[in-house]
């Protein structure tokens, strides 16, 4: 095992010439904002957060966090209006404005994704408030502990992290963030410890750095999340709580495996081939299920907005088909500039005919015989069915799984607000092998493939 | 509905020239009996017994009962052999033997079906040696209690359970006994007291002639039994044992409904119309879902046999589909020198691809990833679904529902012995439209007809 993790580290420890330009990047970052500052007239002062700031950062990464750290006691509209044009100072042209919590600015600088974001200077990580306010802490936090030789335990893990596919904590992955593999690795001391600590892992899992909660305790108070790890600056936070039970048990059994048989790939799997629209359909055919693509305009809205609210969507379009007596076999969401909820149906087809059941004997059945009696969409009825219920068979509605879902688009009733509102605007239907049209679009076609050929990564 | 019920005693009531003609049968019957018990040599004496003897017997039936009671301490091969050679003898050329738990011979004689059942003379009804030995006992019991004036109050009870559907406790009917109608008359002393009674009734209803339970008691003892009467010849027997939840319940809405609105509809309700082959093939087509019709030469059993076993089949078979994925949406059995399983399906056909779900994360994989990694029937897979568990998606062996069907058939496992036996002498199937090809048969037609049309008599 040592032999392979050497290797990975060669492959993703930063070379010298590397963190050489890292550096030099960051040092004239820091003193641009410094100059802004002065210039604008502004009391603030730049902090590089994050990995890079850690010494924590995989050679692939290229992120530079820069956080602008303003007064208290500044008024919020000031804070974001000031730090903004700081930041569009030092972004320059390049530079974009995001939203998150909070207003942001992005920008491709020497080869790096810089990002230029204004918070408050808080004293207490109680106190914070915004979110963002939290990051200088958790920056201070691990700089005091992480000693070199811990720092090489952090690569290794993200990079395993990265290889079985979970992580980064935002919502559209719900993995491990960067701190979460720090306080990992700073709670296990080393790589391999934290493997053989969570091959046994099972959900509620409970790591706290703060001494505050017996293990029930938490466990009823962060019900539902897998793993629990309290945040050493804030003891109300669970850091990983944006972790889905799916990529805990993927972790879960990715260590598992890896302690069986240590292996190169679960940090460098395979890639991924993606199948040519002919494979596609004939893959289609040969599952025997019915695919419904539903494609539409992705709204203004970035991925930790957009993500929850297509699953949202997705969820509830599968309620809705539930109900109406409709099984998804599986489904998934993606997104860039198109959005589109997959839904894969074992039975996409129903009979004409359904239940209709009535009161149990003990309830008066008032005019429900009546109103079916003569009804035209009875086929039979009323009988008595084994459990002596009153029963009628009338027409069913929908009868097709794409019925439903039309109407169900139609209402858009539980989906998420700005998924909703794009669907509104248009949006279209691929069923079953047409969906292969979709895949002149190079992206989405690795979407699809993936979806079809799906597998734990490092059983590729 | 004083009314209704004077017209309908009108009709059901045997004529004065009707019971004559009945008493001079009966009369000549006994008198037969005697003279060849005397002929043979054998110490036995007739009884009549049932509806004749209690003059609850509606014009409709046409059925006289004749026990031959012998000694208790005959040996009970003697009894059979004697038994059945006095009834041979008075029942000539024309009486045939069956079998249920005893031999009896049963004939035509004078118009009227005769049966001449050889049995025991027991003091005491729970020393009986078999169930018909209980028969003298009940007839004793409600001759010595039933009023003319009651007579009547059985007639019309009988004949609306017969409108209704529910008369006849025989597996086949699985309803209400001459017997229970005669026991409940007893209790509530009239027709409109039963019907006002039993139209708030509920699963569990309790009587007891012989106050020897509490009703907990008896509920616990007759559990998931609709109706308790306990037997006042025998207060370990429930009277109602073969009474369905279907058929309880039946009787319980027809009681609201009667009250709600009296009619003679509930007594005599429309007769039901077969429909033509052409009119059956269109339902089905409108239904829209697919039958599964198994015929096969009934074994050489007496109803009250062949049902239950018809109907474990038929269970066998629909949990069989539903293990496989397949849900029926009714069915039905039904007999006569062939039998019939009528199996409809909502989902007849299911996709190539399904789940296979490995062990939760908390327990060891063993061997599971490696049988399917490489399996030819792999689709896609090893990955972890919303809950934590491996799963691979695998090709499902049978697609169809007939298939399954057929596979079931090859193996009858939990099948009714007589009707496994029958099956694998050999079968037919019959899918969707083609069953109207049985239809030459006017028999069958009806049974289709009621299947598909089904609706309580009184709203025909």
């Amino acid at each position: 095992m040592d032999e392979i993790l050497n290797a990975v580290l060669k492959r993703v420890r930063p070379t010298e010439a590397e963190q050489m330009r890292l550096q030099e990047v960051v040092a004239s970052l820091l003193r641009r904002v410094e100059e802004a500052c002065a210039r604008l007239g502004v009391n603030a002062k730049p902090m590089l957060v994050g990995s890079a700031a850690r010494g924590t950062w995989l050679r692939t990464e290229r992120d530079i966090d820069i956080f602008i750290l303003f007064p208290e006691d500044l008024p919020r509209e000031e804070l974001e209006r000031t730090g903004l044009a700081v930041a569009r100072e030092v972004a320059g042209r390049t530079g974009k404005e995001r939203y998150a919590e909070h207003p942001y600015v992005t920008a491709k600088i020497g080869g790096f994704e810089v990002d230029l974001v204004p918070c408050y200077d808080v004293a207490d990580a109680r106190r914070i408030k915004s979110a963002v306010d939290r990051t200088p802490h958790h920056n201070r936090y691990i700089i005091e502990r992480l000693t070199p030789e811990l720092r090489d335990e952090v690569l290794l893990l993200k990079q395993f992290l990265s290889g079985i596919g979970v992580y980064g904590a935002e919502l559209k992955v719900q993995g491990f963030s960067g701190y979460l593999s720090e306080l990992l690795t700073l709670h296990y001391r080393s790589f391999k410890n934290i493997v053989v600590a969570a091959s046994t892992w099972s959900p509620g899992t409970f790591i706290d750095f703060t001494n505050s909660y017996a293990p029930e305790e938490a466990k009823a108070l962060f019900a539902g999340q897998p793993l629990i790890v309290i945040d050493p600056v804030d003891a109300n936070r669970n850091v990983a709580a944006a972790l889905s039970t799916q990529n805990f048990a993927t972790f879960v059994r990715a260590c598992q495996d890896f302690l069986r048989q240590p292996h190169m790939r679960f940090f460098f799997p395979r890639s991924l081939r993606s199948l040519s629209p002919k494979e596609i359909q004939k893959k289609i055919r040969q599952r025997g299920t019915t695919f419904i693509c539903i494609t539409f305009k992705s709204p203004g809205v970035v991925p930790d907005i957009l993500y929850p609210q297509l699953r949202k969507t997705e969820r509830a379009l599968i309620a809705r088909l539930f109900r109406s007596g409709f099984e998804v076999f599986r489904s998934d969401v993606w997104s860039n500039g198109r959005s589109i909820i997959l839904l894969e149906l074992s039975i996409a087809k129903l009979p004409d005919v359904r239940l209709h059941r009535g009161p149990p004997i003990t309830v008066e059945v008032g005019d429900f015989i009546e109103k079916h009696l003569r009804s035209k969409s009875k086929f039979a009825g009323p009988f008595i069915d084994g459990g002596g219920r009153l029963v009628f068979e009338i027409k069913r509605e929908l009868t097709s799984a794409r019925q439903v879902v039309e109407r169900a688009l139609a209402e858009r009733s539980a989906f998420g607000k700005h998924v909703a509102e794009a669907i509104a605007e248009g949006y279209k239907i691929y069923e079953g092998e047409e969906i292969a049209k979709l895949c002149s679009d190079a992206a989405i076609r690795k979407f699809i493939s993936e979806y079809i050929t799906r597998c734990l990564p490092w059983y590729r």
